[in-house]
C-alpha cells in the first residue's frame, strides 16, 4: 500500500470538508428565496408549526461530530484543535458513506457537566450527535446524561461504534471455529469507553458467557482497588464476572476469545498458546496491536483481527456509523438501543457470504452496507 | 419579480446547504490517508505546533453562524429551530459570495452568560464568528465579552453589517444632495441592535454629527425612563445628542437625515415634509419600510432607501458580512475594528460609479465587492 504523506496532503486540502449550495443563488430572485424576505415566511411558518422543521431546514440530514479532544486515537488528551483532523476525516465519511451532513464541533471544555451544556446548547440545530474521542469515564456520563436529556440520536461512536464491530467479527470468527458464543470464555483487556460498551453489549447478546475484562492493574474484581464507579457497576450487575484474579497473562488462560483494547505489544505467543483450543484473538490497539497477527497465527489463533486496514480482518467502526446513523435519521429514531446494535452486528456479519480465517469483516466499501444497516434502524 | 414560493422551494430542498469533500475517499489508500491511520499523524504534528493548524484544518475558511433565535428577521422571538432557515441562507451566502464554510449553529440557551459560554465552548473548531438573530440588549453584552475573552473574528451583523452599509448608502446618498454629514441632523429611530450600532459606527466616521436616537417611547434624552444601560451609555458618552425630547414626528423636524430600523408605517408624508431640505430617507424596516418609497418621494425625498429587493437602492447587510470575514479569515484579523467597517463602508460606496438617487450601493453580484472589502480588513 503507498500511504500518501498525510501532513503533506492536509497540508494541501487545507481542511477536507466544505460546505455547497442545495440551490442556485444567482440572481435577486434566488435571493428573495433562499434569503430575505422569503425565509422569513419558512422561518414565520416554522414558529406555528415546530414539528415540521425537519422537512424545512438540515436538521433531517445533519450530524454534530462532537469531541473535546481528550483521547484522541491513540495519541491521548491532544485538545480540541489538534482533534479537528480526525472530526473533518470523520464528516468525510459521514458523507462519503451514508450522505450525512456532519460538522465537526470540537469542545474547548472538559468536565462532564460543561460538555453535557455545551452540547445541550447547541443540539437543536442538528439531527443527531456523534460523540467521539472523550476520555472514558467522563464519556459514560456524557453520553447518559445527553440521552437522558435530548430527544434525538446519540451515539458515542469509540463505545457503540466499536462493539457493534467486534460484534459482527465474533459471530463471523465463531462460524469459523464452531464454536457458540454461550460456551466461551472471553477476554476484553482495556476497561476504557470501548472495552467497556464492548462488553455490554456482547453480554446482551448473549447472557450465558463469560467476559473476564481487564485493566492496567488486571482484572477486575469485586472489592479490588482502582474500580471507578463505571467498572463497580459491571461487576455488579454482573455484566462481568468476578471469579478470576490477576494479571491479564494469568486469565487469558483457558479463554476461547481475546479482545484488545490497550495498547501495543501487550500479548505474547506463550500468553495465545494458554487459551483455549481455536483461540480468536482481536488486538485492535492502534497502531500497534497487542499482538501482530502473524505472531498469533503462529502461536495457534483460528482468527486474528486488528484495527489496521494493512491487515486482514479489520475491525472499524466506520463499517457501523454510517448505517447507524443513517437509519436514524431517516426513520426519525431517536434513541439508538442494544437492539439496534445488535441488528446492525448481525446484518454486517451477514454481508461476508463465506467467511473464512482471513475474512470475517465485509469491506467499508460494500455498497449494501450502509442502507442494509439503515434498514434495522426503526 | 417572480418570487418562487418560499416554502414549497424549502420543503423541495430540505436543507439548503450540505457538506462536501474536498478529497477523494475512494480506496483503501484515501481512508489511510484522510481517516485512520494518517490523519492520527497530523493530529500529532498540531498536537505539537498549535499554531500550524489552520493550515490542516478548516479553521482557515470556517465561520459558525450563530443565533439564539431571539429576534429573527421581523419575526421577533421565535426560537432556534424555526431561525434555522435563515441562518442556512446566511451561510448559502457566506459561501456563494466569499467561498466560506459557514456552518449554522443555533442555540437554544438564552441569557447572556449562557449563551457567551456555549459560544466559546466550540469557538476554536471555528476560524470565525459571526452573531446573527440575537435581541438587544443581550446582543451587545454578548458580543462584548466574547471579543475580550476569544482571539478571532467575531461579528454581530445586525449590528456592524447593519452600520457598514447604511454608512456605505449615506455616502452616496450626501454626494445627490450635497451635504456635508458634518453638517447634518440625523434622526435614528429603533433604539435595537441596528440602530445603536448604526448612532456608534457613524459618530466614530463623523464625530461632530449630530445624532438622535428614538425608540418606542420617543427621543432618547439623559434622565428619560426605560433607558437599559446602554441607551444610558449612548448618551453619556456623547454618541447621541440628548437635546430633543418627544415622539419621533416631533423629532424628525428639521432633521436632514431619517434612518429607520424600526416598524413598518411609523412615517408620515408629512413628517418627512417636516424635513430640512433634500432629505434623505432610509426606511428599512422590513417586510414593510417605515414610510414607502413612492409616499417619501411624493412629500419631497431626495433619496429613498429600504431593505426591500424589489426597490432601488437595498441597504443589504449581505453587501458586507461577505468581504469583512473573507479579509479576516486571510489576514488572520482577529478584531474587526471600527476603522474596518468604516473602510469596508467606503469601499461599498466607492463601487457606485456615478450615484444617483435611484442607484447609490452596488450589486450584491458585483464581482468587485468581496475582495476589494477583504483588501482593506488588514
Amino acid at each position: 500500500m503507498s500511504l500518501k504523506d498525510p501532513l503533506k496532503q492536509h497540508k494541501e486540502l487545507a481542511g477536507k470538508i466544505e460546505m455547497a449550495l442545495k440551490a442556485g443563488l444567482d440572481n435577486a430572485d434566488d435571493l428573495s428565496t433562499y434569503y430575505t424576505p422569503g425565509v422569513g415566511a419558512v422561518s414565520s411558518y416554522l414558529a406555528d408549526h415546530p414539528e415540521e422543521v425537519r422537512d424545512y431546514t438540515w436538521l433531517n440530514n445533519s450530524v454534530a461530530v462532537i469531541s473535546d479532544g481528550s483521547s484522541v486515537l491513540g495519541l491521548g488528551d491532544i485538545g480540541p484543535q489538534a482533534s479537528l483532523p480526525v472530526m473533518e476525516g470523520k464528516c468525510m465519511l459521514f458523507k462519503k458513506f451514508a450522505g450525512i451532513d456532519a460538522v465537526p464541533v470540537v469542545l474547548d471544555v472538559h468536565s462532564p457537566d460543561e460538555i453535557v451544556n455545551a452540547i445541550k446548547a447547541i443540539a437543536s440545530g442538528f439531527g443527531g450527535i456523534n460523540l467521539e474521542d472523550i476520555a472514558a469515564p467522563i464519556c459514560f456520563e456524557v453520553e447518559r446524561k445527553l440521552k437522558r436529556e435530548l430527544e434525538m440520536p446519540i451515539m458515542h461512536d469509540d463505545q457503540h461504534g466499536t462493539a457493534i464491530v467486534v460484534l459482527a467479527g465474533l459471530i463471523n470468527a465463531l462460524k469459523i471455529t464452531g464454536k457458540q458464543l454461550k460456551d466461551c470464555k472471553l477476554v476484553i483487556n482495556g476497561a476504557g469507553a470501548a472495552g467497556i460498551a464492548i462488553a455490554r453489549l456482547l453480554k446482551k447478546y448473549q447472557p450465558d458467557m463469560r467476559i473476564l475484562l481487564a485493566d492496567s492493574h488486571g482484572a477486575l474484581y469485586a472489592g479490588r482497588e482502582n474500580l471507578n464507579p463505571v467498572k463497580q457497576h459491571l461487576l455488579s450487575k454482573g455484566t462481568i464476572v468476578s471469579d478470576e484474579k490477576g494479571e491479564l497473562e494469568k486469565i487469558i488462560s483457558g479463554s476461547d476469545i481475546f479482545i484488545g483494547v490497550s495498547r501495543g505489544n501487550v500479548v505474547s505467543g506463550n500468553m495465545i498458546r494458554s487459551m483455549a483450543d481455536k483461540p480468536i484473538v482481536f488486538a485492535m490497539a492502534n497502531p500497534t496491536p497487542e499482538i501482530m497477527p502473524d505472531e498469533a497465527k503462529k502461536a495457534g489463533a483460528a482468527v486474528v483481527a486488528t484495527g489496521r486496514s494493512d491487515f486482514a480482518n479489520q475491525v472499524n467502526n466506520a463499517l457501523a456509523f454510517p448505517g447507524i446513523f443513517r437509519g436514524a435519521l431517516d426513520s426519525r429514531v431517536n434513541r439508538i438501543t442494544s437492539r439496534h446494535k445488535i441488528d446492525a452486528a448481525r446484518v454486517i456479519a451477514s454481508l461476508v457470504e463465506n467467511p473464512d480465517s482471513d475474512n470475517i469483516m465485509p469491506s467499508i466499501f460494500d455498497e449494501r452496507l450502509v442502507p442494509q444497516i439503515a434498514k434495522v434502524i426503526t
